[in-house]
């Protein structure tokens, strides 16, 4: 499949890398054309393949957003609408965001969510682009996480928030296909990404209790 | 021990009727000296009992939290910080105070949050009562869950927030010996309750996605 990946942090990379490897083609989008860091981990992942087996590509948000079937959207929070909206809202028409992305604001010693309780950056995101099917995921756990869950030590959960049913279930496909996940709880419609966004603080004051970024949560019933 | 228990609703009922049967005294405190719903639990609580055996008792917010060496306070979240003014910060001084109260607005659909992100109502109260040594902790689920952990199919946690480390201490053993506790882990000072209180959306999803209030989330790590 072609895939857009918007966002060149270590997010984009990890899940770059591993549909890359997975054998599918990926343009990591970033608002250069060539942006270094994005070039650096095409080139590592193309080292040494055929010209045929070169299946990560660089461009911008727009190429990225174009070239992809389905997109990921794995920019800062703070940068989301931004990046999105030069990636164009044609290139997006339609087609299945993965919002990855979280609200952080970085400069805050505590992180403090840009918007949260009666807003979202999911819903933010669904309502500026309407005619695409965004559904927010995998955005409470570190990258590692989210691209092998099967390393953790028991079976967690991975949340899915959108107003679109069947791009839901798509989404839930992928994330078991390509990621090995085996629950996937839906949440309900794209105002639940509050709830995921708002996990954001605990998430936080998780890894810094636990020494650790490589952990997620299991939800546990009688 | 004499505990405290301020607020008459379900969870207020479901600790105090727990601790009388281990064996406590408990006062179940309220904005009345006899509220209906606190008269009515002690008299099943102390039903068939002798007089010395009549551990649940009634008053107001001041009487129980004079009343408590240590004090829950399991009042609507929104009432809370004018219950613990009723109650009397001489009443509390010195004391342990359990926040268990998260900051919902009942009114909106969505459960909005009264104060969070820049803010939390477990600071609020230890601001308020700087003399009280408050230990935020198991807001994070029902109360049946509260008070037995062990009825759920896996070890799951419990979190503490708070500025006394003596505190918390006692606390986290609290937990173990009168509830059950297992895995108990320390977040860090009253700030982390903005962590655990804003947890709470994505338990409400939860609770509506898995349709049972009787879970509670594990922290999974490698």
């Amino acid at each position: 499949m072609k895939i857009g990946v918007l966002g060149t942090g270590v997010v984009g990379q990890t899940i770059g890398s591993k549909l890359v490897q997975l054998g599918h083609e990926v343009m990591l989008g970033s608002r250069e054309p060539a942006n270094p860091r994005a070039v650096a981990w095409a080139n590592k992942e193309n080292l040494n393949k055929e010209a045929t087996q070169k299946r990560a590509l660089v461009g911008t948000f727009a190429n990225a957003a174009e070239f992809g079937e389905i997109i990921f959207n794995c920019t800062l929070g703070s940068a989301s609408l931004t990046a999105l909206k030069q990636a164009g809202a044609e290139n997006l028409k339609g087609k299945i965001l993965l919002d990855l992305s979280n609200p952080i604001d970085y400069s805050t010693e505590a992180w403090n969510l840009t918007v949260s309780n009666y807003d979202s950056l999911g819903e933010q995101i669904q309502r500026t682009f309407p005619e695409t099917r965004v559904v927010k995921t995998l955005n409470t756990m570190n990258c590692e996480v989210m691209v092998d869950p099967n390393k953790l030590s028991e079976k967690t959960d991975v949340f899915l928030s959108g107003n679109d049913s069947d791009a839901k279930a798509v989404v839930r496909g992928l994330l078991r296909d390509w990621f090995g996940w085996r629950s996937i709880i839906d949440l309900g419609d794209i105002t639940t990404s509050r709830s995921v966004e708002m996990f954001i603080p605990l998430w936080r004051s998780l890894r810094l209790a636990i020494s650790s970024h490589y952990f997620n949560i299991k939800v546990v019933g009688i």
